[in-house]
């Protein structure tokens, strides 16, 4: 088998792309190594940036995005037992985000790429990447035992941190940096109705809590655990009667429980690859960085790597059959990654209790609250980061 | 002898208190440890806030300052060897700094004390303070072996962070917070022309760097150096090339090097003690709180603490009779001390090369630099902070 680009991972970062280089008249291959329902059944985040909304436009994909999706004007920051709304709308010049869950977009762009007749191989195993240092790269991989070959122009890597192609990268070709947290998030997923409209992130005596959703009947919440918590250790009243300490009296008296579709305990790590392009093969989304959830860019991020990848290759393939955007790729990318691992890091830090702070660093995260939600300045800084920095032109 | 308030401590603090007190009517004497020639021998910092400056200005005292000080509309940050400017004139709607040394400050409030023919008892003996919890406070001192007692209705702790104010408060009283940081600044003072007319902050592999002036003729500089380093090790010559390898190539080439009037260096540290009033006892500056030198806040947020004090000694032998003000002056302080510890702080953080946050956080470090010069939120952010924040009304 023969394509232009082999995407590996059927997650919204691989499909997303494989629907941008479509329309661009670009023929692409996605392996993915587990079935289409084991990748829908993966929670992930909700919050999108307005980029990643266009993203999708120009895929062509993000009409039940924008028919069920949640536009929102701001979030609130909750502290020393009081709610402070961050304007998004007003201090970005009329930006937002639209709260649609990630398993929606994936499921939005696995039909796009079925009613387009695109050629996906779910399954695939022993997945391996080949000669991506030349012009002739090739992915191998079995379907039911038997050996296939993809031969193509180049390689995306799309598959998530713990993918083939990251992994396929000699290490001497790689720098990486990590940063783990002393915490992780306890998450909960159940069919009630958000305890708000918009998404309050609370920084606690007893640590960070978030009330997120996914819809107005569908909310999520997480509550920030030790890093050695288990997960069997939390029953769903436990989980909300902790949630429910967290919160402002209002937010208190507001909560609606249930019993939970999904709970899980994630870690919160920051992670970055560098280069992001290793010859014919260019990594996106969580193959080449990882953000802790705070703020929402994980997603966000991986739909801007695969926007300026497609952009890269229509130029390639276009009337100038230029090498200069490709050549051009993992700089842009990493300039803007490197911003949203700041920003998360950051948001991770000024949200969170770091028992290792000492009272300074407590007191300090206290001073910055304060100044935070009091600034016009620093609150138009949180702003235009939440919402998402622009994507450079190239 | 008996005053209305007793002033510890003749450095640019204490003598603001007086003269905003003696300009309200309210009589006070100052007590200092030292000879007023050694108070001036101390060379500190010199970027004034305009609401310092209005402070000298409402105390008469402003006269010297305006004529001579240097008014600055920005300041460079230097890093990956360009410099870029944050234009705190436009960024903050007007505002300036003015440079105008704090030995100057001083020399300037001591003769108005003087020509006001106010009583500065110096070079005070065992200094000790008596009674503070009640209505009659009492300080005691020798002078030439010679037992004093001078009877007040109020003691301001001005004395610094060495001094005997805060030291005279029970420990049970107060809660402290500190921070150290891994390195010093060794400054140099020589009298050579700027290397630029406005002040460069440096972020090099080598570490931070400050070039700083006093006038158009007096510059002042410094270089990060390990905690341990000592002044004995560096000759001036060792100064200057050290200064020249942490600069950009065109200040490289512009900088005049001199023999140093003074070179010394300084351990960075961040300190706060709560409360800032024990009875009829209120510390304010150095005597209560620490900042990092980045950002130049030491002096300012001194003044800041004596433009609220001498506001609430008003309103108490004013009409009103009113403890209402008093009562709130340390929180008043302290919000805003806290808003200059993390500024302080994160200036500082940012600037600074530590090498035990490892490669992630000189990356975020690197990261954080590129979107703070490129955002306006950011730099605006940065610049109201740098000129100061407001005082609040009472």
């Amino acid at each position: 088998m023969r394509t232009q680009v082999a995407i590996i991972g059927a997650g919204p970062a691989g499909l997303l792309l494989g629907q941008l280089l479509h329309k661009a008249g670009i023929d692409n291959v996605v392996i993915e190594r587990q079935t289409g329902d084991y990748v829908l059944g993966r929670i992930r985040a909700g919050v999108l940036e307005q980029i990643t909304m266009d993203l999708l436009a120009r895929a062509g994909v993000d009409a039940r995005a924008k028919a069920e999706g949640l536009p929102h004007d701001g979030i609130e920051l909750l502290f020393q037992g009081e709610r402070h709304r961050i304007d998004l709308h007003a201090l970005t010049g009329g930006k937002q985000v639209t709260v649609y869950g990630q398993t929606e977009v994936t499921r939005d762009l696995m039909q796009a790429r079925a009613a387009a007749g695109l050629t996906t191989v779910y399954s695939a195993g022993d997945v391996s990447l080949h000669d991506f240092d030349g012009e002739q790269p090739r992915v191998r991989y079995t379907v039911d035992g038997v050996a296939h070959e993809l031969a193509c122009d180049f390689i995306a890597g799309c598959d998530g941190y713990h993918g083939v192609s990251r992994a396929s990268v000699p290490d001497s070709a790689l720098r990486t940096y990590e940063k783990i947290y002393p915490f992780g998030w306890l998450g909960v997923l159940a069919d009630v109705p958000p305890v708000s409209h918009e998404l309050i992130y609370a920084n606690t005596a007893r640590g960070f809590a978030l009330c997120s959703m996914r819809s107005a009947t569908r909310s999520r919440y997480y509550v920030q655990v030790p890093t050695e918590e288990k997960v069997e250790n939390w029953s769903d009243d436990a989980f909300w009667n902790e949630l429910r300490t967290r919160l402002d009296p209002e937010a208190r008296e507001r909560l609606v429980t249930g019993p939970s579709l999904e709970k899980s305990i994630a870690p919160l790590r920051s992670f970055v690859a560098e280069p992001m392009r290793f010859g014919r093969l260019f990594l996106a989304g969580d193959a080449a960085h990882i953000v802790p959830p705070t703020g929402a860019k994980g997603l966000n991020l991986a739909a801007g790597d695969v926007g300026y990848l497609a952009r890269a290759m229509e130029t390639y393939y276009g009337e100038k059959k230029s090498d200069s955007a490709l050549d051009r790729y993992s700089d842009l990318c990493l300039r803007r990654v490197w911003k949203a691992e700041r920003f998360s890091w950051w948001f991770t830090s000024l949200m969170h209790r770091f028992p290792e702070t000492g009272e300074f660093g407590q007191k300090i995260q206290e001073a910055e609250l304060d100044y935070l939600v009091h600034s016009h300045a620093a609150s138009a800084s949180l702003a235009e980061n939440y919402v998402g920095l622009p994507l450079e032109e190239f």
